[in-house]
């Protein structure tokens, strides 16, 4: 009792060791935001997603009572972090679920691997010309008989060089400008940046430094945030680097984030955590390549239309909310030093332009990317992340959705899933003996199942029967062959058709299926039938929105002359498995691409290219938006792709 | 001897009985500055220009010689204060000379009086476009229908109204935009400035402000600061005020304040003092029309290369110094704010372009009010100030040049001249009975000469043989005629030619002609044979430009078709005088136009029509500038021009 009666209490965290002073009677989840340590939320501390259990290993606290927690985890002392108040000094240890190392993402640094993408600025598909260039100036200094002034000077030597009709000049550059120049005999290296129309001079320094011009380009996910360092002289990416997005404690998805920001008049510290996240990657990737950060001139980002706008700090309220708009879908390159970004301090930022609410740069940065805009035949392309958004076009139109049915296919919301990163089952097949091959990222032992893996694990127990054309476990029971490949029996009940007996079992939270057995000190990773509901909506909800935008269209799947499906999903995809579920038309398997994550690859396009920006912004304006919530069609389609692969057979003839 | 010890001396200024304390030994000339009383200064502080003289009515003091000061000065305490350290506390008397009260300017509130020049924008000659406007807006708002962005939903309200195929909205605009549009239904006022060829959002305003939006027009003299104060709603000057320029102690022409601001450091404090002018300015009027200061979004200069730099702490060094160059000539619009002027935090400052380093935006200004630049007959302009810069040409094509023959019109080099303000002698003639009939601005007691006043004087006194044609007084002694109608016979030597020998007298500078009797508590006005020799040596200047410029162009005087005259004369120019003295070319008196301020009034037809602006910077462009200095003949001309008329009669053949 004597311990409740203090005024402040020590939590410390493990396995970090980082402690914090809070409070009697602080929530623990804030004790954890506080101390930077980020823990799984996907209602955002409203108790019911039950992601952020965590241990207390020592001390008094209260928590609220709660249905999603074992009996046995109670008497282990796991508590809902959001749910329980500290009332005492105490220990926690926060699950290695929730403390994901950075390393561990899957940062996608070969996001140009996929041949057709590699190469596109140096190719001369777009021309070489970056948003922030440095060019170094031999200028003739003024005469007598020569006597144009330095500002008009610059203008004439820097048009000599670029198409730039258009000019300006900060006004400092303009203050020191006739000191500079005279300072080196009217030797300068110029900064000159693309706004729009408008060429702006950045920055004026005395000497030749156009040998130190860097960028990153910025894949601002709503999960995770990924950088890549460019050398500008080089056109070449020198570096990369990711970090869990930390915005996550309040809210896995985006909607929570936006309700969250609203009801604790949040929105600066969202903008603060995001823009604190962008300056760790570029810190990182400048000390590790020894970049001053004065050196880096450019950051351009892509991402969905709610990350753009806590970025920013522009207002996202109505996002979420009728009518379902942006505050804007088209944002000017400005100085990045305004959102916080902390490069050269005259360096810009700029962000890819959006669609509308749902569709964001990132699919943007995907059209781009693929190039579908070019082509003559039809195209579909498919994002799968937090949300599902689906474009269908080629180059005299395009139309696009976004489908809400949850990120299941990024680990979210089924037990095991996780994000690409190591340690995650990314390819997995039944085998024939029905013992289960696997390769996990990293080759490290498996801690979940990423995209790709969940992908497998689905046409895997379909094609295998395990699963029946609902998503549902064969409920029959029937007795184990004694040939079976499966070896191991510790099951209560056992009600498996075949082989898989052993494996299918009753779990905490209904029937599951173990794909890899635990014990030895790793954990045992199994598909509950929750699990996968939850993929099967995900996938209905791909589909269907494929197919309200192909209906309107009049596109029919043989029309398809190439299907492209970006996402995090991990760096094997067996895209034939996106067909088997019924997640992808029917369309025969080379003409369906993975091409990763395409939002940094589009990002970085545009970052090296005027041209690349220019049909970016083109792309975004030309791009026809389905409000799927408000078609007459969308639902229908939903509960017709609930099945495997769907409920008219007839377009999955190959399956 | 005990007062010399102390460490802080206080020194009172009279009349204005402003103190200041000051460490001992300070020179009294800074003392003045700091406490903000404006010595006239041509010298800025060397000691040469005998300009600072002020009485030490009490206290301790230390001068160095000079010999600038009459025994009889001595004697009466009068000092230099440029020269004078000050030793204890003190009482100092700045002579009226010094401290004109600056409702004595002209503000030429009138300056579009001459019926040619009057509605220029009004008349449809420049369509009205002002360079920062206000919109009220009534959008339609977003509906899940209709989910264009809110900054897309703007952009397309607004180019229903403008033209403005570039836009651009700056980053805090955006962050507030979604929460303004929502608050008022979307009924809002957009404040839209033109900056190049970017139309930029600078406010958006909740409900309907779009009848408060001003803006002020300034001339940015060397001299004198005139500000005029328009609604931009109505395209209505609707104030006038004016101000002494208060870098007025660092030298009374620009090339000497820029030699005191490269000695001293100085070129934070002439900005300061600059904007502290246009400051000053603006509030009076706002505070005068109760207009508050948020509502003015615009401020347009005109004025020489060097004030411009000034204002905006550009590198004027050059100026001066070979290559003498500008460091900009074209400056783009840019926040007021941050220039320091205060109007609306966001608002805009443009400075007309300027043409080199001595031919600055005031002449451009000159060129655009004139509409010199659209006739086909070659015209000739003349902007008579502290330089005097020359234009000649067409629609076709414009050379210009500056005759740096020093300000004698200005009134400065003439021992009673003086600026056209209150009390300035404008008007001169000399009657056939030797009586002298005369006109002051405001009617009352004559305090000095104004450049009409002085071109008059000049005139009549060669017109009537007192000075003959290479500017000396008639030199033989003659006697008086009985009947003179000069009633004064005081003078202590008479060597007039006939009634004017009473007038004719020698001074403490040599001869000497008395304008107007002193007595009765008020002053004597005379005219010197220095300040004749001034005034020729300055209309030599003029016309050796003039002729440089009409040589280079094969412009014969009968080939120009229009001659106009500006600068701060007075409103009542004898535009005859100045062919008379040969300060203009001998043609038809119906060409020749006084034109008053053509810098204030181009620089508010700029601030009122985008077109405008752009003919501007089209006039400053196309504009060839001729370097008298480094040119062959103009000195060859300036010898020649330095006769009455001038050496080659068959020039002048109406004289």
């Amino acid at each position: 009792m004597e311990e409740t009666k203090k005024k402040k209490c020590v939590v410390r965290f493990e396995p970090s060791g980082l402690k914090i002073e809070v409070p009697t009677g602080t929530v623990l989840l804030e004790a954890a935001n506080k101390v930077g340590i980020y823990l799984s939320s996907i209602c955002g501390g409203d108790g019911y997603c039950g992601k952020c259990k965590v241990v207390i290993d020592q001390g008094q606290f209260q928590s609220k009572p709660t249905a999603l927690l074992t009996p046995n985890e109670m008497r282990e002392n796991v508590v809902l972090a959001c749910q329980t108040k500290v009332l005492s000094d105490m220990t926690v240890t926060v699950p290695k679920s929730h403390t994901l190392e950075t390393s561990q993402i899957l940062m996608d640094a070969d996001a140009d691997r996929f041949s057709e993408l590699a190469g596109e600025v140096e190719s001369g598909v777009f021309k070489f010309d970056p948003l922030v260039q440095k060019l170094y100036l031999e200028m003739v200094p003024p005469t007598v008989q020569d006597h144009t002034a330095d500002h008009e000077r610059l203008y004439l030597a820097i048009r000599e060089r670029i198409d730039a009709p258009v000019m300006q000049t900060g006004f400092r550059i303009l203050q020191k400008l006739s000191r500079v120049l005279a300072s080196c005999g009217y030797k300068v290296t110029v900064t000159v940046g693309r706004r729009g129309e408008t060429t702006e001079v950045i920055e004026v320094e005395a000497g030749d430094h156009s040998d130190r011009n860097f960028a990153v380009a910025v894949d601002l996910g709503t999960t995770t945030v990924v950088a890549h360092l460019v050398d500008l002289t080089k056109a070449t990416t020198i570096d990369t680097e990711a970090t869990y997005n930390s915005q996550i404690n309040f809210g896995e998805d985006y909607i929570r984030r936006i309700i969250y920001a609203e009801e604790n008049s949040a929105f600066d510290e969202m903008q603060n955590r995001i823009v604190g996240d962008v300056n760790n990657l570029i810190v990182t990737l400048a000390t590790r390549q020894r970049i001053d950060l004065q050196d880096i001139t450019t950051v351009v980002c892509a991402g969905n239309t709610a990350m753009v706008h806590f970025l920013l700090n522009l207002d996202p309220t109505r996002i979420r909310r009728e009518p379902y708009i942006a505050s804007a879908n088209f944002i000017p390159p400005i100085r990045a030093a305004e959102a916080g970004i902390q490069i050269n301090k005259r360096g810009l930022l700029y962000c890819l332009p959006s669609v509308a609410a749902y569709v964001g740069s990132d699919i943007v940065a995907g059209v781009l990317t693929t190039r579908i805009y070019t082509r003559k035949g039809i195209s579909l392309f498919a994002d799968i992340g937090t949300n599902g958004e689906v474009v269908v076009g080629n180059r005299d139109w395009l139309v696009c959705a976004s489908s809400s049915a949850g990120p299941a296919f990024e680990g979210s919301g089924v037990k095991h899933g996780m994000r690409a990163g190591a340690g995650a089952i990314e390819k997995l097949s039944i085998l024939g003996d029905g013992s289960i091959e696997f390769k996990t990222i990293g080759g490290t032992r498996p801690v979940g199942i990423c995209g790709s893996g969940l992908l497998d694990t689905l046409a895997e127990l379909f094609r295998n029967g395990i699963i029946d054309r609902t998503g549902r476990f064969n409920p029959a029971p029937i007795e184990l062959p004694s040939s079976s490949g499966a070896r191991n029996f510790g099951d209560r009940r056992c009600r498996a058709d075949n082989w898989c007996g052993a494996r299918l079992t009753e779990g905490e939270d209904g029937l599951q299926f173990r794909l890899v057995e635990g014990g030895d000190g790793h954990q045992e990773i199994v598909i509950t039938q929750a699990d996968i509901d939850n993929l099967v909506r995900s996938k209905a909800g791909v589909f269907a929105a494929i197919r309200v935008l192909m209906e309107s269209t009049q596109t029919r799947t043989k029309d398809l002359e190439g299907v492209y499906l970006a996402g995090g999903f991990g760096n094997f995809l067996n895209v034939a498995h996106a067909v088997t579920i019924g997640m992808l038309p029917d369309v025969p398997l080379e003409k369906i691409h993975f091409v990763g994550n395409t939002s940094i690859a589009g990002a970085k396009t545009v970052l090296l290219s005027r041209k690349a920006r220019k049909t970016a912004e083109r792309i975004a304006q030309s791009m026809t938006y389905f409000d799927l919530m408000s078609h007459p069609g969308y639902m229908d389609e939903f509960i017709r792709a609930n099945f495997l692969p769907h409920t008219d057979l007839s377009l999955f003839p190959s399956v």
